[in-house]
């Protein structure tokens, strides 16, 4: 069978672009599949672990025979990456990109984008705190939520394509519009780290020289560990989703001021019905995520 | 050999409770393990799995020929079972508990207790989200810390023949005065589920509806899977922890408030900087817990 696409290149071999490397190519989504980055020793990792075909440092020299083009380097450099391959991808080539966040990223690309060439903004929900190629597993996206952000100016046949190279890697896939993309992922996933980095830095201040940390048990373990995840591609999520962030660390502040009230006026048959809702929601965001 | 303790009376044979029961039988440390509570259920569950030799509702005839008594019910009713359970002990006989809070079950006890029966404060640092007997195993004990609280008015002999059953059950036993073990338990374990519980709440504020919560992933799931954790025993930790825990909200609401002004000021650089701190020393926390 024809491979959905001939030659993909991916920008960016870490956990997310190399998965799809891996992936599309036991799956036969792409005939060839060429890593592109700045990192030599990633680079040639994603070689030796089979994640591409060809590895390169020059963007320039091979985009000039892809059919789609995968942006996964850091969110905050995809736009710029997508702007100077589309200036030797050739006619008709699709581009799409594995960014955490979406709005800033679509609309820069759509101003400034060729009409020869067709982006539609991707992002596989499929993160974990690790990072680079040595990370990368074939399996990532099966059973995960991949999220397209088409808008009106998006090419009918690049989004169904796209569609369908995500569906073919096992994602279950969602149309969404940017903006609404970015502030569900501020509430679900932004605001999550950032109170796993803060929760860990408050830590941190009260117990200066570690003494009480090593007393830490599996609740403190689990709801800290995304506070290991990468400082800079947080960094870049932070500051590129600034404003929805910004809301769900507002309403975030108001429910712990209410809890903390809850406690200081004794009203704990309050305080424990609110507990009660909170597990039960809990318990049945499990059920969307088996 | 002979047994550590010829007769155990365990009140509240759940998580905490029925691991003990069972992990000492299996030890050897206990001649005979009695099982006290008030669900028949669940006592019939505790029988069925072999967690305890037998079971009562009757705290008052079984506790006659015990030369221990371990509660592990919620930790609010701790030093009234406790006290109870006293008025039937024989002399001599040693008492100890598991609960997370220590300072107020350990003042009163000590006040109200007759001279000839000995109380230490325990607290395994062993817990899940998961609760009742169903959730007891064995092993629950091994490679984790127990904190004890002794004060001056505890019995040395009770002192180290407890520390003596928690040590032979695998855990690291600790000395802890009891304030200073709930000042650092506010901070590693009441404020991240409290930070837990508060997430949740914000998320369905944000998403009464439940659409998005769909596309929540593995860092999601593992930061709020404590917000799952049992209301009641949460309601009971939270009033009674209330000042150590009130003061490290506090911390936790600075540390946001200042993460938030980074971003409402464009400060990434510094920002970034404090999420490295935090990587840093949430990987180091790792080392803490193996």
């Amino acid at each position: 069978m024809k491979p959905l696409f001939e030659h993909i290149v991916i920008a960016g071999v870490g956990l997310i672009g190399g998965s799809l490397g891996i992936a599309g190519k036991k799956a036969g989504v792409f005939g060839k599949v060429t890593g592109v980055g700045r990192k030599t020793a990633n680079l040639e990792l994603a070689l030796e672990k089979g994640l591409v075909d060809q590895v390169s440092t020059n963007l320039a020299s091979v985009c000039h025979n892809a059919d789609i083009f995968f942006a996964a380097t850091p969110s905050e450099s995809i736009s710029n990456v997508c702007l100077e391959a589309a200036k030797y991808l050739p006619d008709q080539c699709v581009i799409t990109d594995g960014g955490s966040v979406k709005k800033e990223i679509v609309v820069k690309i759509e101003k400034e984008l060729p009409n020869n060439i067709h982006f539609i903004g991707g992002h596989p929900i499929a993160g974990t705190e690790k990072s680079g190629a040595g990370a990368a597993i074939e399996t990532l996206f099966q059973n995960r939520y991949t999220i397209l952000t088409p808008t009106k100016n998006t090419d009918a046949k690049a989004k169904s394509k796209v569609k369908e190279m995500w569906q073919t890697l096992g994602s279950d896939v969602r149309l969404m519009d940017p903006e609404e993309h970015d502030q569900a992922m501020a509430v679900i996933s932004h605001l999550p780290h950032f109170a796993a980095y803060a929760l860990v830095e408050t830590i941190l201040g009260a117990d200066p020289s570690g003494e009480i940390q090593r007393f830490v048990a599996g609740g403190f373990n689990d709801t800290t560990r995304i506070a290991a995840s990468d400082p800079k591609m947080w960094r870049d999520i932070f500051s590129m989703n600034r404003k929805p962030l910004l809301k769900s660390i507002e309403q975030f502040e108001q429910s712990i001021t209410s809890f903390k009230e809850a406690i200081l006026n004794d009203e704990f048959d309050k305080l424990q019905n609110r507990l009660k809702l909170v597990k039960t929601a809990r318990k049945s965001m499990d059920d969307h995520c088996k």
